[in-house]
């Protein structure tokens, strides 16, 4: 994550036309060498391992925050509270609590505030929600959603901190449903009632060889086991607000998806389809195209017409996963400079916790929980 | 449905070699003009208006029910008492009393009894059975599958006897998930508990001009409406008994899907995929390959090692929809040659329509429904 | 082909509204018994050996040549004289000679003649045809196609007929480039030049132990070789006289390909593809979609309003490759009845033969051949 | 192109491990404007408009040529000359004889010179040559490439330097087909002999409004028409030294095909396919697979073990067109670190320049060109 943000920070001025170049000012970090190294790489003026000296420094305009969401909270409070504009990753807080906080400490400070559900930046899932809100698409039937990954169905790897509950607080309902949630919220509009199940299919696995985690590949130890925490899938139904039905599937199980989040959407006037691991590609049926001539079509999402896509290249020569982020810098800066608010912000985080509580919570009491959605 | 049955009982002989050849006896139906029309195009020898004095003949040995469900329990009730093999179209019947009666009173007299769960004997799912069963997909994690229809997403679209609970008791929720369902069982196994949702877009609808119904394409008559009494989509979450999740969903609102019956299972040593709308094929990802060369293969089904295609073509010559129902036919003369049962049959019915049964609990009373499964 | 073609004779009326039914009168064949017991399977009244036999009949009305392209010519010739309508298999014939004979003496005899470049009659084929002569793809620039097979890639696969000269005249150039030039000539117009390289991967094969060599799957005798005297791949670039350009690729290399006939044109208004093996489905490309949203869409050509596809299922439910045979059926039936010509006939056929012998001088000459278009 | 390169040179240490970072010293172009903010926008610390001054510099090592090719001569010959390493675009020159001097004047220097062929170095193009190196292709058969794009369909779209002789040689054939020649020499090897036909679908074009060609997109001014000098499709047909033969269509006039660069590779042991459009992914087909298993998969290259992505994101977080020109730059660090030759190269230039004339005078002469492969 610090790659894929610091490479945000610097990339963004070059592609985007913005109001004033971000300067990387202090890499934040535990491990002093690590850091250094990586503050080095990514030109990163100084290091420091105490981001609550980080925070306390005047010559600070935006506070990057990208650890895990357990240090969220804290963190987001206390930057806000000294007046800066936060950049902030997601899953945004371990609850609602923490989650409402965070957006009445930054509301309360007047900072901009913004949470990384990344994935509305990329053009395709932009275009898709230009497409819904020009009315392409009309009133929405069905959302249906899955988040696919594979990398944790050898029982033999080791136990990470995603596996565990006080740092992850859930599994992939927290992690992967998050960005589903977000989206379908961007998408479809606000969820009203939830009915989940989350499973367990490996309770427990051997701990890792000291310092053998980075980059989730640690190799395991003989013999030492700990107990996973957190569920390794959560299915989620829902009603929408406006009547549409929805589904959500997160795995890390679904061997052979890597990062396989996709959605379909079907309405009264057409349909969209996307899949993250073709991220340049949108799926389109129009009900109003002739007759016998109608069909699925796939929009190679690369033209200059495209949203963001003026600023890359040439149509067909296609972008990937980082571009999300710089997508979001440029977007963030332009809002800082103009002193607008965001999307997605902490008030959206707020919505997408509060439906993963609510999963939650339905798959422990085996029943449909209602959102109350005007607090 | 009576040209795909006749179409299957002539054709299975040219195909299969069989220990003995259908004959065409009687074709019944309500309607004599436009039965005796049919007849006689698909050389049925004689039709018969009332089914009772059809099943009373002593010349008949197989009754072949292909009407609405809500006629399935008598016909088939009184079919095996007069000791006739029965070939049932799906769903099997109304509510799970009808079918548990329908398989005792088959088992009682001693009949070869098939429900038309047709797509197990797409060659693509048989291959897929296969593969399971010889452990190439170990333990499963995951059951992802939908069927999509949008045949009724026009609003003006006038009411059918699909749409009405007398006649289907429930709408895609019985019609379409009872298929998937049967694969779930086929493919993964019993399921434990059921939590779902339904719900309707459209309440009411026009009546249609008497006599243009046909093929579903009936014109609406103005100003007289009907309430639509079924629900026009059901999602359903389930735990299976070995441990998998699974999911469902089940809907004529999914504009652009036209028969798509899709799944996806998700294993420790491998995953499948399946879409009826392209039936000759089945995706495999096998964790066993190669490191590097991993991913997600199409194999086209229509190899003479596959099941049912060294009856047909030569390779990469595919088949379609109509070969499942002669596939069927083709098993089900061979069940009775040798006084062997056939699945799917009223046993693995009375298992769908608990399901479905289930699923309209849970969705009524927004809770999760166990399953009953040592009767 | 007899199993296709005997289905097709069947099945049309049933499926079809026809001015009348065809009756299976008698089959021919070389081998008496295997023949007798084909004739039973399939209800063919009578079995003959002597082919002019069975043309000197006076209670036949159609001669369908299902046998290899060698015999084609005196039987057709001789059918013809006797006034018999000819169903007759591709390739039509061994030259141009025999095949403007064939010709000739069909319209001297006035009798029907109809050539089964079959895949003329794939709906989304059809659809194709008919999207171009509405204008809907413009001016032509582009037709790119290839036909791939892969079931002589094994050098033990023994020789067969089709790998000899004197029985198949060529290799896929006459097999399979045959079909892509008739569709070529359907969809996009005459062909004015022809550029050609053939080749042989494997020069001489082994030969096939006795009575092993049913469905292409010989078992190959030990030490015992034979020359394959017809090229292993073909491929040929053609500028048509409408100034579009054109490439095909044949060939029984391609391992994986099991029966890929497919093909893209591009027009200036638009852009179709198709692919045999996924016969259902034809892509579009409209230029004319609204900016931002165009993309290649996959019509599933399934639908009522689709060519021939009334008569068959409802929306989604697919076909394979027989029904091409039973459409070819049902129009010639109803082209006898209306004593009409249909397509492709001889006349067509020779016109595919003039491409393909001028593709072999092409490739013997190692230069572009001019056809001779006005003869 | 400026910004493709300019982003790779400053991106390649960020990601890759280099013994060297690159200093982004000069920036050269013609309008002192323009270029003077590109160079303030990408931190290139000088600029100069005469590209002889800049060769002249003590304080450079690297030359990067990024202009039309009708340049590339001039400018490489110097560098050469003045011992700079030579990082350039694709075509390499005008002609064969440009090429071969080229070359030479670099060999003679000793200075490293690379040919920006940037498709090598996709990931899953190097993955397909690893696979073949590794033998799980085996003997190949067929090579079926086609480079499509469609931004000049539109018969109003202005002329462009592109579309003129004197400075591109030829159109697509030059510019694309290179690309998929240089692939072929790659994956394949040497061409022994060349079949072409070209083509030209528009043959005069409206003047471009002065300053209005940025990025292909200049408005047509009214009346004035100027000849376009080069083809606008090209199609080729070739045999390699080892027996394959081979395929090649490039064409500016396919509709919907924005970058469509896609290759099949039939061999005896497997099959691959590649699509641009879609450069994460690769198709393979494996013989050895299980019967009853066979198909192709789609391998998506995102893993760690595959070619550069241990330097990217986790597994399925996808890659984009730029990431290929950071790929070479830091290929080309390392060569000049090593004192290594790169490939491709001048060497593998004049082999593509010589092939392309070879097609060039095939379609002129309509005949079949040998290549004299040893000079």
């Amino acid at each position: 994550m610090g790659r894929a943000h610091s490479n945000a920070w610097k990339k963004a001025t070059l592609f985007f036309d913005l109001p004033f170049e971000p300067v990387l000012k202090v890499a934040c970090g535990r491990k002093k060498e690590e850091l250094d190294k990586f503050a080095k790489r990514w030109s990163w003026a100084e290091t420091e391992t105490d981001w609550r000296k980080m925070i306390a420094r005047d010559d600070i305009d935006i506070i990057d925050i990208a650890v895990p969401q357990s240090l969220h909270f804290e963190i987001a409070v206390e930057a806000a509270k000294a007046g800066k504009h936060i950049f902030c990753e997601k899953p945004m807080a371990m609850n609602s609590e923490q989650a409402i906080e965070m957006l009445r400490v930054c509301e309360e400070n007047n900072v901009i505030h913004y949470l990384n559900h990344n994935y509305r930046r990329v053009p395709a899932v932009a275009l898709a929600k230009k497409m819904i809100a020009d009315g392409l698409i009309g009133d929405i039937y069905h959302w249906r959603s899955s988040y696919q990954q594979d990398w944790i169905t050898d029982p033999d790897f080791p136990i990470t901190w995603q596996l565990k509950k006080e740092w992850a607080r859930a599994g992939p309902h927290w992690d992967l449903n998050s960005h589903c949630v977000d989206l379908a919220h961007y998408l479809i509009g606000p969820i009203k009632d939830v009915t989940a199940i989350t499973t367990n299919f490996i309770t427990e696995r051997p701990i890792a060889i000291e310092g053998s985690t980075g980059n989730l590949k640690g190799r395991a130890s003989e013999g030492q086991m700990e107990k996973v925490t957190v569920e390794d899938a959560a299915l989620m139904l829902v009603n929408f607000s406006n009547g549409a039905v929805g589904s959500f599937e997160a795995t890390r199980f679904a061997n052979g998806r890597k990062n396989k989040l996709s959605f379909e959407i079907y309405g009264k006037k057409g349909s969209l389809t996307f899949d993250l691991e073709k991220m340049n590609e949108l799926g389109y049926y129009a009900v109003d195209d002739q007759e016998q001539l109608r069909g699925f079509r796939t929009i190679l999402v690369t033209e200059d017409n495209h949203p963001y896509m003026e600023n890359w290249w040439p149509a067909g020569h296609i972008i990937g996963y980082e571009h999300t982020f710089i997508h979001a810098v440029a977007d963030f800066i332009s809002a800082i400079s103009e002193q607008n608010s965001i999307s997605p912000n902490f008030h959206d985080g707020v919505e997408v916790i509060k439906v993963l509580e609510a999963g939650l919570q339905s798959s422990y009491e085996k029943r449909t929980i209602t959102l109350n959605n005007n607090p």
